[in-house]
């Protein structure tokens, strides 16, 4: 098995019950956070899954899951939840090699699970026409060592359009996908597809309208309801806490 | 851009409207079910999104998405919806270039999605112990093009348990998960996740306890609905027409 | 206890397993149906829950309760469902003994879910303007025994509004509620309340916005989801087939 | 008109944008809560409605709805939600006028709920065998002006059976019900129903099967999901707070 730890990698530092805690793979003692010092020099060259002693106790240096990426975000916007984000993945089509694009960056949270689901074959462009986000996603995309798959664009694609040809997929988490419907399809590849994501009603109904407006083909709307289970010792029933609503999801294809 | 069509690639010939047709990308004519033959000869070493006539009419040749491959899979027994099979493999930590096991084979809708997803340097081993099940899962994996990202193996993982390694994620999708999630356990490389499909909530509770019980990390219970949204002259509504249930999802992490 | 048959009464033949079939409480052999003839006069002066015999079973003969009236209601246009009816009927306030008014009279199912719970020291007005449906409406709650809790009016209460006064509730079956609003609050007492059922966000959107603007308080909007639950011998889930989407609810008090 | 303000009744104090406050109708000020005095002395005789000064501001004397009842129990158990409440009392039958059990009296929410539904000329059995959950659910009948519809039994229904007999609803909000469903079948008139309302699948299956066991008829299992709509003004869509669960419901219906 072939996948070890090279310089720069970034790992995840976990133990039973705690959350990860993300380190770079270099050389020497390294500080985490306000949290002490941690040496990872020995896993150079080893696979994924050493134990590393922390503050002692003993953690396992992790290659990061999509779920550890994601919950490492810092947050400003509110972000897309897992569940969004995969079916978002799925809707455009998004496959590892592929060229996808993205509008806005936002915090990057998207821009991460869209960077995973391409692989190192793949790559993505994330739009912003706000620099203080832009900045933002470049950082926690950089935290979660996806950066060689992101190119980030200042560009306010809804007036300027995408400057990228051939997509497999293009992913719209912008107030007003509508506006860029029609570039996003010169964008895309012949069978790719467009998926967007918006909190109202009234957003997803114009999306819808100027997908169909625009010519693309299996247009779909639809949200997803995660329902949390908990399993105790009185029986078994849906938790309490929920989140009522995220977003909606519309997705379409060119075909032409 | 250097995806191009080589011979052997599965294709998938859309026009506007219409559902997918698949076709093997070979030189010369062939038959495509019962309605004709078709010529893509041309096509072989240009990329995709090619024109081709067929029928009198113009398709374009397409890498199917995973929608077009779950779409063609033929149903013996039930098959996973696209929402659960991308949340299963979030669930699982399934990302391009991993190893993943799978059991059981089902109708190979979630091999599919599976393989798909690991793409060309990832694998999945399917098990079943049932033959009959195995061979309608190789012929559905085969036709989505992708039988060189999936080992089948008939075997009882109940009782003889997973006969691979250090995997980054294991998907359980039969009646009695708990029955293999030791087995599973020992199977996974340090970080990785199993995660469950079952129709029940008695199934679940039981896989919760049992994942629990085996040590498991991070264990999670859930399910995710989806709510088609129509957007018609009158207004936009949530759809009348609902799946009221598909499965519950449970996961667990394996962190020692 | 002095509940007894008194003729004109309509009572419900009941046994397990099947449907109710409705009869009137009348003296002599009575014809029901295509499905032959019936002889409830013995049950004149007795409490429900006789036995009567027909086509050579035994039945009860039942008051009816309000899932039978719902079910006997012959469907012209889409009718309301019990989960629906109920919830109106709270967010409206109507309570036994209200004077309660409903706009459009559509089929008659919620007329007569409000008039059944209003009592029979209630009363009920059913406004539409479209005389066919009022028959209709007419004809569902005669059969349903509750004729003498409604009054019908033919009249368009966008245009001319209600014409009763010093009401409890006033509920809004009709495709633009917001037309009748300022009409339902003068016909309200202080304290009374109006809801509204609308199928699309778009009516749903605009009648809270209305309600706001017409001085309502403890304005609410929500919707409903009944999910129907299977236990069978392989154990408890939600049923597969569900009602994705029946109307969305919105109310208000008036308060001055 | 002849609802009129009697010594003794129980009405509310509304103001737009407040919650209601409490009075009983008696001659002269007296103190509410502890902000203060007011004199509804006038209103005796009167209708509902009347204007009522308190602390410099203008008040209605509203007759409660059941919403602002539920609103002022004092809550100690967890309390039923209303759409539970008025699905409770439709699929056990509730009508004006009927006689209806409940056990146990819990925090005395449903009681109220219960009370409201049978109206003057009904009457409600509450039991429960934990004497300090009476008194509480006692107080909060009293409370809401209802006490004279409701009597209170300290039993064990479960070993003992419900002490009354022709009842047209029964309604189970405690843990086991299925140890009181052969005694509830007995105290039912023939075509009277139970409802019962559990937290977990566990107790659900379970008491799905005792009703089927017990030869109830129509028998069914559901939940109810309540989605609040935010209305905005950046549009519409559901609250991203809400409740993911409350109760499940079971019913059935005595025809025998």
């Amino acid at each position: 098995m072939d996948d070890v730890w090279r310089e720069g990698d970034r790992g995840a530092l976990k133990r039973r019950g705690a959350p990860p805690v993300f380190v770079t793979v270099v050389p020497g003692p390294q500080r985490v956070g306000n949290e002490g010092v941690v040496d990872v020099s020995a896993e150079i060259g080893r696979p994924p899954g050493g134990a590393v002693q922390w503050l002692g106790e003993s953690y396992r240096l992790l290659r990061p899951s999509l779920a550890d990426l994601l919950a490492s975000v810092r947050r400003g916007p509110q972000i897309v939840t897992a569940k969004d984000a995969a079916y978002l993945g799925y809707l455009a089509g998004v496959a590892p090699g592929a060229r996808v694009a993205e509008a806005g960056s936002g915090s990057g949270a998207l821009t991460i699970a869209l960077a995973y689901a391409v692989g190192a074959a793949g790559h993505v462009t994330s739009y912003d026409r706000r620099p203080e986000f832009l900045d933002a996603a470049r950082r926690n995309v950089e935290r979660a060592g996806l950066a060689d798959r992101v190119t980030f664009r200042e560009r306010d694609v809804a007036r300027e359009g995408l400057d990228v040809r051939e997509l497999a997929s293009v992913v719209l988490d912008l107030p007003e996908p509508w506006e860029v419907l029609e570039s996003a399809r010169s964008a895309l590849a012949p069978g790719g597809s467009v998926a967007t994501y918006t909190p109202t009603y009234n957003q997803l109904e114009r999306t819808v309208r100027a997908l169909r407006a625009a010519g693309f083909d299996e247009v779909r709307a639809l949200e997803l309801i995660e329902r949390p289970i908990h399993v105790g010792d009185g029986g078994t029933r849906p938790e309490f806490e929920m989140l009522g609503h995220t977003g909606f999801l519309a997705a379409g294809r060119r075909v032409d």
